[in-house]
């Protein structure tokens, strides 16, 4: 664990250089990112190299004891690039060129600038990637922010041609695939496709699911290009991705798959502001983000990276970019520092050492103020600093390796899927995901999010949420991994084409979870339906409310299904089969925090009940203790002497990290 | 009265036709709609014709004993006809075309989809006209449906002007009768108007009416082609379309002129989700639909149909269009189509056979689930199916036409003019119209719905809806009816040319209703105005209030005029002249009944106070009654051998049908 | 003080002329705007002229003793026109022409539309300039209605290029001044530079505010051609325009620059419906207008007219153009006509005579309805016009200039800069100056609204709302006035370059206010922090609330602050230092009255507390009293025999007026 910024010398005069690598040093941190955006001052008449100032920079950092990550800097292709090959310019779904003026102006099926970023990205990685000081790389940057992954360009439109003849082979086999007889969609050739977009009503479902796996294997394509460029010219320095939280445009597993880091940007209090939060929600954590959020994210790519996952950008300050900007409480810096630690990460680097007074982000907050002082964060980035060297000191598996007995599957193409065909309109995957994470925090546990391709052996509880397309291996990979699991609405639900199974949902589960789901209806936000357990039903008049979604179970296979909550209209709502728990709606936050409690103690798995404001995390012998709340939280049960930072009472955005089995 | 199903046996293997037509047979269905969006089946190439599978399919249609309704499959062009003639595609208000990948993406001013249409329809007509198990023709299928009236194409501008031409004679003539002078917007030459879209602020709202009735008309000589094919080769055959619920950007009027039949699609759930209602009515009724939504659309096409209306596609289980999709309440099937029967049905037809697992639908039920399971709305259907056969063989006159001693007048041209003009941004003229209807059926009234230029002899009472454009003999076709006339706010406010009226409004019915609206005000969401009811305002300090909308009326004539209420602040808020009643104002629904119910008593009509979930119809000698609420309703005065269908005591989704005199 | 009317004498039949000039010298009216509109009539044929009609119109207003204000009428180029020169349509943010059909479609950078304006203006100017009815002009119509200042046409962007380099001289100096470095934006020369729109996501705030810049720019330099050609040919005519309320888009201080009298449009009921007002705030004053919102407006456009400013168009009756349009009180009409000149009008020139019955204004009421009766605004303005007789008669100062005590300065740049850069989204400039101004208006108080470079000397209270840009000798300015000044936070907070100043805000206000805004936060609307005053901090829990927007003020400098209310954190909310008050958030109503009225005090500003519905004005010797309240107001310790117009009790919409020092 270690402390990292973002720099960026292009935007300072040269003089300061010297100084700023001092005072990093002097800070605590051990690694500096620049160069992400500089493709302009790297080369700025074309053709024409100016490696001078970066040559420069790199030996001041280097000299000063820093570890560089070397950025391609192709988020940002220069005015005289776009103006040479104005097919660089992505199309929007409204048919106009997205225009040059901001960032990520460029499409990834663009053949030109395929080319040009091979060009710029070998020219950097040869200029840098045997330099002492660069120690790591980062491509491109923040794929996918701004909706920049799918394009609706000729070229674009031409590649997916390609790509469907390679899934499909024949046109006959998408015709069948789709279900295009339905409207007369029918297609003779693939060269009749078009992109699914301005159609008279909704375009069709598979078609529109097949342009958005093209377009996110456009992503996984170009960001394999340049990691190919930079290992063949930095053989050793891991490559390592900034993903952004929440963009999920294209399948972030794909792209992880080629790098050595699954890095991602950090800003708790954008992501409140900018999710799905409700308003009273936002207010409530207005100043420390939502306390399972940062986290949420920090497992999602902790379980994607192949050395320990960074947070490549943490939010020091107030920041620029959400509808409203409000500045962290005293003390949370610190805290996600911690956070982020605490659930594996290898190094926490900050964004940005300098605020820069000009541009777009001129209000985004860094660790200095623009007059050069140290901000707040940036005295609680030294605080950390000096922690962290106490911790490292005290324990020697501080940074150890995390696995968890609970995994919960989170998956890319589901938000795909539901959002082109949610049939209930606030059926928002990434939420529902979310909610069964926060439950499963609130119960004290430590949570790894996997993908639905991994290895399940070792767990025991497996929580998914709804999941419409499940692979040919995956009820066995379940059923054999000897965990309890739970699965969601509406699992099961679809297959690969989008089509609704031949047996019904669960479709390829059914094997395991034998039921059939016949009807499913979606409520309207203003909408709920009672929830009873069976076990519970004559002590209260409900336990709980379903939102959202209603599957409809076949009592037909009865026999073989526990019923242990019924809806008030008589239909099964969670119904449970050998290990296999199926919850027929989205539960309130009570109900679901209740039956995974229950469930969790059927699979032998401890439970705390935290409520919402303190967090626990386990990494190695450490346990780490956070307080997102207003009230001192003390702890019960740990020797005072046990304390490795802080002590058993924690204050309001406080952390306390203690040796487990004192 | 008798049942029938939608059926794409083009979605299916052939293997399953022969059962599926056998088990439609045996459920009770007598005639089955095919084929509306089987063009790219029908002619998978260009110019070449596989009418194998269909003539098979209509063969095993008929050999079980089923009737088809064939369908011009015109909805659905084919992708080698949009790539043969892009100009097919109409033009949106964006200037963008409208691209294929869904359906009705056709232009009804494109030379070459109506030669085309011709084609395909003589193609179709001359295969099956004559066909013994043809029974029945539908054109096309919803006009109107995803906004596809209105194009801004040059072909439907160049189109425009010849309408214009027609209609004026002469530029100086429209610069006239628009009004053009204001603005400096007069014009030269017809050729120089243009669509009126995408001007800097609203445009004129003549030339935008103009442009209305012009797109109306197109749908209006696209259709009548249509027909005349069909009626040249399949004479005998009625021809039906089918309307859609609210699709009010075509007269549909016009349309029905050229037709034997005016079928509409009744999905009384989508339409709840999707209509004006406040979002507490549609969680108040949200699996059973408004219970005056699907009998306010009966009456509207029984009054425009020469045969007896159908519903050609009846809601049978969740559908997938709407942004959510509840399920509907057991019962409610059947109590759907009792509704239809009861407000003069010929045929109540179910959407669809079988859910498809495929395409944009799939997650609309049918009958009978994708896994070829009866569902919960097949089941109803076969109990209607035992039940018409009840009714028919008890009551000789079941299908009796209906005429009823109540008429609301209902106009397209009114929803455009307000929609175009609205002075108020929620004056909504379908939403008053039923307002109006609602309280009248809330009466236990039967109602006629009528267009403006109906015979309106024989009614006891007429209701006219804000009306603005009223034909020059309106006032002496209601002054002869002999009935009271209800004339709500606005009524005679504008010319044919969108005018104010010389004489201010109500224009031409001033002479039957002496009075001059001098000033209006429209009224924001949060405001109303206290009405206090002339006799009665001692009692209370106000009977009800004012919403949306206020007329001044002119006390200068105030001696023949009998003012019945007033607003606070002293204005008329209802006067009377003869046999007129004018509301100054949308009331609440409370005094809109009360008013309703006093004036039917005037006009010797009897009421019955029904409140909101009980429905009452009569059709022959039979009483039908329909129970929406969520407690028994129990029948006072009928005897219990009266009752062909149900007792006295009807349940919640309950259905009774009696015999008047027992 | 006297009053006009607008007139189309091209809506009406000739015949009708002579009358309604008799009638409008017998109301009282003295001056009658005519032709801005009517340039299809002047020139109904390229090239071909055709007078007569407008000869004849002028001469029966100048024979009936009305003084003519004529119009250029380049608001609405005819269809011809258009077509011929297609280029003259703006290009909106879509990339869209904006079509012929309503008004103002065209483009100020348009090279053909500024010779045909020439063309047309001289035509006018040539033909009317020196007729003896005519006494005054105006240029074109309401410039910026309808968001027509910025278009986005290749012209507009090749004028701007210029106007970027008559700026910055050198690209580099653009690039330095931009900061463009930042993601790689930097320019190779001024023809790189495109139009800031349609970007992938927000372009650079610099860029933007340039661009809103050289569009403004382009609006004064079209209307000095108009005023230039005017003045060539009418010499001694004084020359108007008419701004329309809080259209914003152009810097309305430069245009009022070139012209002799800034004249606006008042539509207090439209502008309440269609501004940033709450829903209760919108119904509470409903038919009324809010009390502060025609004098805020009055006061801007007296500080900016050489001659004594107007009101353009007086709203008479409901209007057609709001969401939803309601009906003045009685007596609204005169209370605001007195409004203006109690805030120094020269003349109240109603719009219209009469309602036309055509077209888009159709609903747009008049003093006379469209049958040619007079209506309640008519009666009101004959009221009005007797009213000042008397007042003329009794008060040889009733037409005195005004200068008072307290000036609010109020500036243009500010809006779009906050508008292109709000950190928070709802942080509305206007919306903020109204506020203040509000507040000091229910202390009683008369107010001068100056732009940023006003002389200040003589004030005794100056307030200036959060003013992002400050000119260099602002500080100077401020100091030497002898006033007290207060500041509202974001003051100073940017360079003339969007970037944040090198000391940090307040930039260069920092030598007379040392303080460090080192952090910013924005607060969601349903976010409030608590203000505590210094002194009154034991008394309650808080005293008040901020809202909007937090600076965070450096407590380094506090030796020589004096803080005298902090945030429920204890970071200093409002600080003094000599006369010097910083306001760091934007406080709730009570609290900034309450704030104000203190520092009023201390700068020896008597000041009244009157609540929100009475307001004083002082003009002359002459103190007007208008009640916007529901309830009679007495006045006390004023002598009957003082009143001009009225008495000590104010009855609601009612007016007195009563001599000083009586």
């Amino acid at each position: 664990m270690r402390l990292g910024v973002c720099y960026y010398p292009e935007h300072w005069p040269e003089s300061m250089w010297e100084d700023d690598a001092r005072r990093m040093k002097a800070l605590g941190i051990e690694q500096v990112r620049i160069a992400e955006f500089a493709w302009s001052r790297m080369e700025p008449t074309p053709g024409e190299y100016d490696w001078g100032w970066l040559d420069r920079a790199v030996d001041v950092l280097g000299a000063a004891g820093l570890q560089v990550v070397m950025c391609t800097p192709t988020a940002t292709p220069p005015k005289w690039l776009i103006d040479r090959h104005p097919d660089i310019l992505p199309i929007g779904a409204d048919g106009r060129p997205r225009a040059f003026g901001s960032r990520r102006h460029y499409d990834f099926s663009s053949p030109s600038y395929f080319t040009a970023s091979q060009r710029i990205c070998t020219a950097v990685a040869e200029r840098y990637g045997k330099h002492p000081a660069v120690a790591y790389w980062q491509t491109d940057n923040e794929f996918g922010c701004h909706h920049t992954v799918v394009s609706y360009s000729p070229t674009a439109v031409g590649r997916f041609r390609e790509w469907l003849k390679a899934r499909y082979q024949t046109i006959d086999a998408l015709n069948r695939a789709w279900g295009t007889v339905f409207w007369s969609m029918e297609y003779r050739s693939f060269d009749e496709i078009d992109a699914p977009v301005a159609t008279v009503t909704e375009a069709h479902p598979s078609h529109r699911l097949d342009y958005r796996r093209f377009a996110s294997d456009e992503v996984a394509r170009y960001n394999r290009m340049q990691v190919e460029i930079i290992r063949a010219h930095s053989p050793g320095r891991p490559v390592a991705h900034n993903f952004m939280q929440l963009f999920t445009e294209f399948d972030h597993y794909k792209v992880a798959a080629d790098l050595d880091i699954a890095a991602w940007d950090s800003y708790p209090l954008g992501a409140l502001e900018e999710q799905w939060f409700a308003p009273d929600v936002k207010a409530r954590w207005l100043r420390s983000g939502h306390p399972d959020f940062a986290s949420f994210n920090h497992d999602v790519y902790r379980g994607m990276s192949k050395l320990p996952f960074w947070v490549m950008e943490q939010q020091p300050g107030p920041v620029n970019w959400a509808q409203w900007n409000p500045a962290p409480l005293p003390g949370m810096v610190r805290l996600w520092s911690w956070e982020a630690f605490a659930h594996g990460a290898g190094c926490v680097s900050y964004f940005r050492w300098r605020q820069a007074p000009f541009a777009q982000e001129q209000m985004h907050a860094g660790l200095n103020t623009p007059d050069n002082r140290l901000d707040v964060g940036g005295n609680e980035a030294a605080q950390v600093a000096d922690e962290i060297r106490a911790v490292l000191a005290a324990n020697a598996d501080a940074n150890a390796a995390i696995r968890s007995k609970v995994a919960l599957v989170y998956d890319y193409e589901a938000k795909w899927l539901f959002e082109i065909h949610p049939q209930g309109a606030d059926f928002h995957y990434p939420r529902f995901a979310f909610e069964y994470y926060s439950a499963l925090r609130s119960l004290g546990l430590d949570v790894d999010i996997v993908p639905v391709d991994a290895a399940l052996d070792g767990y025991r509880l497996i929580v998914v949420p709804p999941l419409p397309v499940v692979p040919a291996d995956f009820a066995a990979r379940l059923a054999n991994s000897g965990a309890q699991v739970v699965l969601g609405p509406r699992t099961g639900s679809k297959t690969a084409d989008v089509q609704i199974p031949a047996n019904l949902p669960p479709g390829a589960l059914a094997s395991v979870l034998p039921l059939r789901v016949w009807r499913v209806e979606s409520m309207r936000p203003n909408v709920t339906e009672a929830v009873l357990l069976v076990d519970n039903q004559d002590a209260t008049p409900e336990d709980g409310v379903a939102r959202h979604w209603r599957d409809f179970i076949d009592s037909d296979a009865a026999d073989s299904l526990d019923v242990r909550a019924r809806f008030a209209d008589g239909h099964p709502a969670y119904v449970k089969s050998g290990a296999f728990h199926y919850f027929a709606s989205l539960f309130d936050d009570a109900l679901t925090v209740r039956l995974l409690k229950q469930i969790a103690e059927e699979a032998g798995v401890e439970t705390t009940s935290l409520g919402d404001t303190v967090r626990f995390s386990r990494r190695g012998a450490l346990t780490y203790v956070l307080n997102y709340g207003d009230q001192t939280h003390t702890l019960a049960n740990v020797a005072d002497d046990a304390f490795v930072i802080g002590s058993r009472a924690i204050e309001p955005q406080g952390v306390a990290v203690y040796r487990s089995g004192n």
